[in-house]
């Protein structure tokens, strides 16, 4: 017969911490508590295969369970000194379920079981508070009645809801002891006339309900819809633990708190924490009394801050270091030993009795993005760990909020809604609802926010001078939330509740009406909107931060690339440690500042013929040359991957009829013609349109421009000295003949600029992978193709038939609903769109061993799709400046998971 | 030493038609053609090994190959009684270059080799026609200038134009035979003065030369494309054919024709064909001179119907069989010994010279529709093939020209514009501009032409009312293109001449003004616009089509369903064979004749919340239910697959702000609500957006209506004792959790009803994998899915990243330029969108081996998908009405090239 049960307690424990499949989480952290000697109130687990025989053998419990759980509570009572059942000085337990994987939906816990009429006198006693006692029985009652008797939550609460306004009071701890003494009588005999039955007072009796309640939860439809959508097997089961109740609120000896080993938000090595005398742990976290702080130092800087006397704190806020020094000290030597085992940070939960510790918990501590860098470089410096474990210590997407403004923490600001947090950061500044006024403004001096429903190229200016962008429309891949990511730019986007009039210049969010010219606050990071302006914090950049980063920079394998589009955006991700630019794109040039920019674009796209989209082309060539030249010298000798023209020809086109008007003058012709081409050109699907190398398919002259004018600025810097490492990217290639076509004419153009200045230069010519058919047939693809940029924005949007423009009316919902674990295009679909890229890389690899292949999709700056491409054996990934930092550790941290060669 | 020339000639070649490989396509069929003892002019072949050698041995001709040209010239001027070279009578041949694989972009021809200044003596008189031998040696000399030594046409054009000046006269033949010999003389001079060398009059060097000049050509750039775009081997090379000159121009003992060994246009199993006293073949082409009949009967046939005399027939027109009747009795011979080699009927060419007669071409003979079931039917009754081999006798698309009203080809009709052939078969009709116009005039009884910029859903009424649908956009799946086929109604689409002006009820097309009421022709079957009423013939199914097609059915295992909406529909695809419907769309019904239907739909989609939607539902069951009833009946014991609903909303809106005022004023809301609901639904990409299933997580009470509809109708009938079989389809599934969610909810409405009902159906739930994550995640689907229905325009639109509304602007250049093969969504893309297919069928079956799959985009309809369906093991295809026998025949063809069991 197979050992049933295992008992902890008295500084040994039956179990460790490697048993977490017959322990459960839950029961092989307190044997692992236990045996580290920390003070763990007494108690047993029983295991998951009990769980598994009873549901085997038609609910029964296997053969001498029974007299097991006996002798270990037996145990159990010798090591806290109390009876179980006792009258005098009861031993009271709570029961909980605790399997392999922590699971929502089953049974949480049973507290202060072992109450009864008898026992709750020796509460009495042992506590000397008669109102506690009969709280605790009451609240005992209610929770078995529920959790074991399937008691609905509303028949007690009926009862209570009575006992209150029959006492004329509204909270439930202006209850007298005798009241609450009265509503257990009551309580029991609604149990008796309704179930038929008496509420168990045998202690056992209430026990055996209790853990077989355990088992059935395993089984309710929650608890079975979560493991078949996290894959977990119904065999696993779940254990039961038993274990001592402990009291913080047994009197002035008792007392409860919680605590870090280290300072959470700052990492800084000092005991952090907070405790009540005579409470209960939920009594800290009410926050209805003012908990006191832990160590004398921490106490004497918060009576500082609060403008309170030492005698006042001595005498009302003692620290624990004064008002209890041995439990203080217990607690300090728990601090080393925790950090020493767990070679982390500890949150921890204790509970005094009688002046005795009990640790209730321990698990790594919560921390900000500052103290989670500090502690980990800390820890390597104190030897406790190594720098590949110091890097997973850090979350990726933690190092975000050390690279923006924000909105001081301390400060009181009024929330009127949220919508996406599109581009994180905090900006501030007056509601502004067109660019032009945003330009207009920023000139003036002054800080705007642009509000639009949704942004266009056409916007582009002006979300460079606004401090940041609020839309209505779009999800977080929106243009808006794309183009800010890019710029580093706050943007909070998809806001519904912000209903927004352009004509009459006012946003109403929420019901709150507002103006041009209010002022307004973005949470980027978080999506809230506050009114007013708020304070902003700048953020610090410790040192810390630096050492981290060159270990991840030790350890990868994985190059991170960025997309940027301007010179400043390739100098901020050089400052971040990019290592190259993946993705340029360049039509946001097409805005550039000069107006006559967008005046060649257009004359362009109206172009009748050849001939005069050359014309056209050619007064377009310079700006290009120079935007190149501009983008080579801020990367230096890096390499720059450029993309060829993507977007559909009408995006640079006005749509409203005052724009066209404009254009129509400035150009000289009739209106009409600029409205016909609008019509001719505008589509049902513009994703799925006439666009990327679809153009310079019909359109050689477009591509053989801007790739002039790309090898004019290499040639130009070559000349100059600086080692120029072009990459041309033509986009949305499905097929081979694309791509042959237009490299053809590609390299031709390069050749013809070289050798006209005379200049030889390394370059590449290769394609983004964005479309499904792309993948399939990349073994033709890589015959042509001298890399390969995976573009898993479109390539998402293809495989799963969604607009990203258009898919927030159900995303968020398949969200919710668990049909998707992540928004996909935050988080690669590794399932799917996964399959894509590795067959593109499989295939491309086959025909091209040495095949270059990154990825330039928002999905490069996400932690966990970087540790896809990784994985697959990409060579780098190309994200956002600011996702830089964030990119490099992940992918130091997947290699530290999963090493590969390169 | 191999052997380098193969002979043929006089009953006997050294070649066959096994030796393509060695010999070409051409040289192999010459051989084979005098080994069957038919008269072909003598000559040899130089084989490819040749010409590998020749590129592998830096252009040198290996050892012997002179001697061995020179032996097999001797033995050609044996064979024809003539000397190469010869002034009295001399030998003329051709040189023509002969690849296994026929290929554009090589040499062709080079004709009269052998003629020079002393020949051209020889040539007269054999000929007795001094100006032919001028114009022979004139042309010979063009030819060899251009193709051998490299010379512009332009240079030889140049010098033919100015003679012709000077003479005034226009045309080549008005020159007579001093002209012809003065332009030889300057000719010669220009090559003389521009390439410093003599033209070669030494025919043996002028052999050389062309020998030469076909090897090169093999290495020609369009030659080295063309084997590139079709996987032709370089190493294959190309064979040299040398063959005597023959000519039917010698005198009235001489003649040339042509002639198909049955009728091509009916089958009928007559001699058919048309001759020229003293012509060459050229002359029987152009034209100028009236051909005479081979056969008398069709001769005295021809006479009669063209007025003429018997006696002027007989002077002025006298048949083959009059004028040379052993000639004649020699091709009678021949007809029979080439159809018994053949297998198939021919079409020859010939020519006679000094009554003796040679055949210079045989190959399989083009045949319309109708002669192709006729023939092959008949060719199994005669004993030549046998029933499978008739089956790939007659090609798919074939067929579609027995289904459909056609223009009398013998009218004269006056086209003034082509747009794409978008549905078959033609239509007259008066011209009405909108679907509410269509419907009233066709209520007065009155044919019309439905002209549109395009269609949407709101014009199906109109569309069925109307003959014949013109729209001015949208490619061959348009929603007009698709719609009209589906009805088998005629339709010519994106015929962009067409400018239309809809408030003014004016078309104009080319310049050509038309106006409401005037009358058009459409030709569905070539895009043609007809002005003013073609005549039309019904088309006639002979006894043949109903053999042919039973044949097809028993050798085909792939099932044919149809795609069809209305009981009209599933009513006709039953009677072309159709076994079951594998696409019934319930979106179109929501335009049912009955104005509450859609008013309903209004209502839903305009909707607060769930129970106002569930109100406007209850009022569209009964139309669904009934709609679902008629559909079932037509279908009988069939099984039939509805899909949910599919589109998003935003159809069922009007757009256009009369409608929205109409629609508003019906329902009592104001304009503002409609407006704003059109707005708040519109997308930017809708092929990407809020569609398919999303509608039905995300409103399940909108699907779950539509099941109950399909299952109360199913009931009601099967409680008549109808079979009914069906079988529901969720659209658009891209992940198992939107499945599993919705059929969870689809099986309990199906099993509320049954049991409502106390009827028990067996019935189906399945999903369309559509999109390319569904068949990248087939595997997990299939747990799920009952069936597999491939949707392939959605997926073929999302693979290539085309919205094929919106394609129309890139594609078909695509298909000029060679970088697709066919219009994408007219022919599945095999090595693209065939790979998801492969995948998602694979993955499928591997979890549920007996999944059932099918296909049912417009590619059902499509042969080479047909049989593509076939090869990866799928269970049916479904395609519209009209292309079902074409489909029928496609999978018995398939199955006869590629046998698999079920």
């Amino acid at each position: 017969m197979s050992k049933n049960v295992y008992f902890f307690g008295k500084g040994k424990a039956d179990g460790t911490a490697e048993m977490r499949n017959l322990l459960g989480g839950k029961g092989a952290n307190l044997a692992e508590m236990t045996n580290l000697g920390i003070p763990v109130p007494a108690g047993f687990t029983i295991t998951t295969e009990v769980c598994t025989s009873y549901y085997e053998n038609n609910r029964q419990w296997p053969a001498g369970l029974e007299e097991e759980i006996k002798a270990n509570m037996k145990k159990v009572e010798e090591a806290m000194g109390k009876l179980f059942g006792d009258a005098n000085n009861p031993l009271l337990v709570s029961v909980r379920s605790g399997a392999r994987a922590s699971m929502p939906g089953m049974m949480d816990t049973i507290l202060n079981l072992g109450l009864n009429d008898d026992t709750v006198q020796g509460l009495i006693k042992s506590s000397g508070n008669e109102r506690f006692a009969w709280d605790s029985y009451r609240r005992f009652i209610q929770m078995y009645g529920n959790v074991v008797l399937g008691i609905e939550h509303n028949a007690f609460e009926g009862i209570l809801e009575q006992k209150k306004e029959e006492k004329g009071v509204k909270l439930d701890h202006e209850l007298t002891a005798e009241d609450l003494k009265d509503l257990v009588g009551k309580y029991k005999a609604w149990v008796k006339t309704n179930l038929q039955k008496e509420f168990p007072s045998d202690p056992w009796e209430q026990l055996h309900g209790a853990i077989n309640a355990v088992f059935s939860s395993w089984m309710n439809p929650r608890a079975i819809t979560y493991r078949k959508l996290n894959k977990i097997p119904e065999e696993w089961g779940t254990a039961v633990n038993i274990q001592a109740m402990v009291f913080g609120n047994m009197g002035d000896n008792s007392a409860t708190g919680v605590a870090f080993t280290r300072n959470p938000s700052t990492g800084e090595n000092k005991f952090y924490g907070e405790f009540l005398i005579n409470a209960q742990g939920e009594d800290v976290v009410a926050g209805i009394r003012t908990p006191q702080e832990i160590s004398l130092e921490a106490s004497q800087q918060w009576a500082k801050e609060n403008g309170i006397s030492e005698e006042e704190r001595k005498a009302k806020y003692p620290s624990l270091e004064e008002y209890m020094p041995e439990c203080y000290q217990q607690l300090l030597q728990l601090r080393q030993t925790l950090e020493k085992h767990y070679k982390d940070m500890q949150d921890i939960e204790f509970t005094i009795q009688d002046r005795k510790l009990y640790m209730l918990q321990t698990r790594n501590g919560k921390r900000t993005g500052q103290a989670a860098i500090k502690i980990a470089v800390d820890l390597v410096e104190e030897g406790l760990i190594d720098q590949q474990t110091a890097l997973l210590r850090v979350e990726p997407e933690q190092l975000d909020q050390l690279l923006h403004p924000m909105i001081d923490p301390k400060a009181q600001v009024e929330k009127i809604a949220k919508g996406l947090p599109a581009s994180p950061g905090a900006a501030v500044g007056q509601i502004v609802f067109t660019a032009e006024e945003a330009e207009q403004w920023n000139d003036q001096g002054r800080k705007v926010i642009l509000v639009r429903t949704e942004t266009s190229p056409e916007d582009i200016s002006g979300m460079h001078a606004a401090q940041g962008i609020l839309t209505a429309r779009g999800g977080m891949t929106s243009h808006a939330a794309v183009v800010a990511r890019g710029m580093g730019k706050c943007c909070v986007a998809g806001c519904s509740e912000a209903l927004i009039d352009e004509a009459k210049k006012i946003v109403t969010i929420n019901g709150q009406v507002l103006k041009e010219g209010d002022w307004l606050t973005l949470n980027g990071s978080t999506g809230d909107i506050i009114l007013g302006q708020a304070p902003l914090v700048e953020p610090e950049i410790a040192g810390n931060f630096e050492t981290l980063m060159s270990w991840a920079d030790q350890v990868r394998v994985l190059k991170v690339r960025t997309n940027a589009d301007t010179p400043h955006d390739a100098e901020v991700a050089r400052s971040f440690g990019a290592e190259g630019i993946g993705l340029c794109r360049t039509e946001h040039m097409f805005f550039g500042p000069e107006h006559e920019r967008i005046m060649a674009v257009r004359e362009m796209i109206l172009a009748d013929d050849v001939e005069a989209r050359k014309k056209a082309l050619a007064k377009i060539l310079p700006y290009q040359k120079a935007d190149f030249m501009a983008i080579f010298e801020a990367m230096k000798d890096l390499p720059v991957t450029i993309r060829l023209l993507d977007p559909p020809l009408h995006e640079f086109l006005p749509h409203d009829r005052k724009g066209q008007e404009e254009m129509a003058k400035e150009m000289g012709i009739p209106v009409e013609k600029v409205i016909a081409k609008v019509n001719s050109l505008s589509e049902f699907n513009p994703m799925l349109g006439f666009r990327g190398c679809r153009l310079g398919v019909i359109y050689p002259e477009i591509f053989e421009t801007q790739v002039r004018a790309i090898f004019e600025a290499a040639c130009a810097l070559s000349k100059k000295g600086q080692k120029v490492v072009p990459e041309v990217m033509i986009p949305l290639v499905g097929t081979t003949g694309e791509l042959k076509l237009i490299k053809e004419y590609s390299v031709r153009v390069a050749e013809e600029v070289m050798k006209e200045e005379g200049v030889q230069i390394e370059y590449q010519i290769g394609t983004m992978i964005e479309l499904p058919r792309a993948a399939l047939i990349a073994d033709q693809i890589a015959e042509e193709a001298e890399f390969f940029s995976f573009g898993t924005n479109d390539m998402t949007q293809m495989a799963f038939g969604y607009s990203r423009d258009d898919a927030g009316r159900f995303l968020p919902a398949y969200v919710d609903l668990k049909i998707l674990q992540d928004d996909v295009f935050q988080r690669l679909d590794q399932e799917g769109v996964g399959q894509l890229l590795e067959i593109g890389l499989t295939k491309g690899r086959a025909t091209r061993p040495d095949l270059k292949v990154g990825i330039c999709g928002e999905h490069g700056g996400d932690p966990s799709s970087v540790e896809f491409c990784h994985r697959i054996g990409m060579n780098y990934v190309s994200c956002s400046p600011f996702r830089v930092p964030l990119a490099r550790l992940a992918a130091a941290q997947a290699q530290v998971k999963n090493p590969r060669r390169q």
